[in-house]
């Protein structure tokens, strides 16, 4: 895919930032020592981490040179870093490992996020939040879109990138026997202006990989074909606005053993 | 039925206070003047808004005088009155009107939330909580015990003393013409030791319309083969104990106009 595009990624912030803020809101950690944002993108999480937590060592990475540059100048002095998370290895366990809206376009969730928790010092907490709408219309409508004529073939590999969510359930199996585990999936809606705003939203995100491998042209044609099918499955409510249902899931899992920092 | 049983209903205060603590978390007042909590119960609830806004006049109501002298042991000095929600009209309108896991025992809410509304001043904020679990596994099981033939006869009429939440669209559409509305629903996994801590926590709240209605010896041969049930229905999980899903709908609705106190 192309970089991603910080600017167009903040245009939504507050409504990014509050499953951050909420997922934050229930780590048990009062003054970890090392802490660090697993796909900070342009550094909105990072600041929530700062600000929790001043007195901690808080360091970044993320995959896109770009997010780091931005994050670099938001949070000038701190350790940002281009880096893949699933070959993350710190070089001493750390005492808080956080992954807001990072882990979901990764794969394999049940090695990678025990080998996360392995990177967590006992006592210390891996805190998840996952979007988890790959159901909703907003996501089906990209798949439908993408398989008609003028797009199936560039698109065909485009809903692979990624997949679903397993349950909360499998989650906690995965994590529970070396550590106390709260799971919870909380969907959120979002009142948007119209089916454009809506569009707007995913496009920094959810539409990249629909959107990258299309010239100008088809790209512009498909925009205009997925409105047109958002405009209609996201109905007018009672204040003229469109609810935008957003399903995400959390999991915060603190290592047994002794306290750490 | 028969009064609540405040001290079987604290026995999972934490769990129970988490979600009137996140409902808490976002209502968007710094200095509320007047504060009612619809539906206090033993007075958890309140003890969290005495505790955000100390400077408030903070009131409760609950229809349970058990409930009732229970909040007034562990707050006194408020005023607590024994009231019926559906009934409630304040002398002015208050600046937050707070109901935590009380209004799903209500009906009607098309009508009710609404005239809940109009009771706040305007700037002033309606915050419902309600647990939205009458499909989940806990409560299907109810109903099919209670309709088995040593049952059935006593227990027609149980079922309906609850009805199921309309969807968050509707609560957002109900109330967005005169207020900014900020809808959500949360389904927590709460682990739980094993069946019987399950059935414990359900005999609180949820079974009390099934067993208030039976004799002793069938009240017993219920809860058996109810817990039975459950014991199939919730797996045991990778460290032993089972995840009670437990999804609840939030709603906070902020009345437009002038700012209240």
């Amino acid at each position: 895919m192309s970089d991603w595009n910080p600017a167009l990624y903040g245009r939504y912030e507050s409504e990014r930032t509050r499953p951050a803020a909420e997922l934050l809101a229930r780590v048990p950690l009062p003054t970890p020592g090392v802490v660090v944002d697993l796909g900070c993108g342009p550094g909105n999480s990072t600041e929530l981490l700062v600000r929790r937590y001043p007195r901690a060592t808080v360091q970044g990475i993320d995959t896109s040179p770009a997010m780091i540059e931005s994050a670099r100048r938001r949070l000038p002095g701190l350790g940002f870093e281009v880096a893949d998370i699933a070959a993350w290895r710190p070089a001493r366990p750390v005492d808080l490992a956080y992954a807001n809206a990072s882990l979901q376009w990764l794969g394999d969730h049940e090695r990678l996020l025990p080998r996360l928790l392995e990177r967590v010092a006992p006592g210390g907490v891996l805190a998840v939040q996952m979007p988890d709408n790959l159901d909703q219309p907003s996501h089906a409508l990209m798949r439908e879109v993408a398989a008609l004529p003028p797009f199936a073939a560039a698109l065909a590999d485009a809903a692979a990138q990624r997949e679903r969510l397993p349950s909360a359930e499998r989650y906690y199996d995965w994590l529970s026997p070396q550590a106390e585990v709260d799971v919870w999936r909380t969907t959120y809606e979002h009142p948007m202006v119209d089916a454009a705003a809506i569009v707007e939203w995913l496009r920094a995100t959810g539409l990249r990989p629909f959107l990258d491998p299309l010239a100008p042209p088809e790209r512009d044609a498909f925009v205009a074909e997925y409105q047109r099918r958002i405009d209609a499955a996201y109905p007018v409510r009672a204040d003229g606005r469109r609810l935008l249902a957003f399903p995400r899931l959390f999991v915060v899992a603190r290592r047994r053993g002794l306290a750490g920092a």
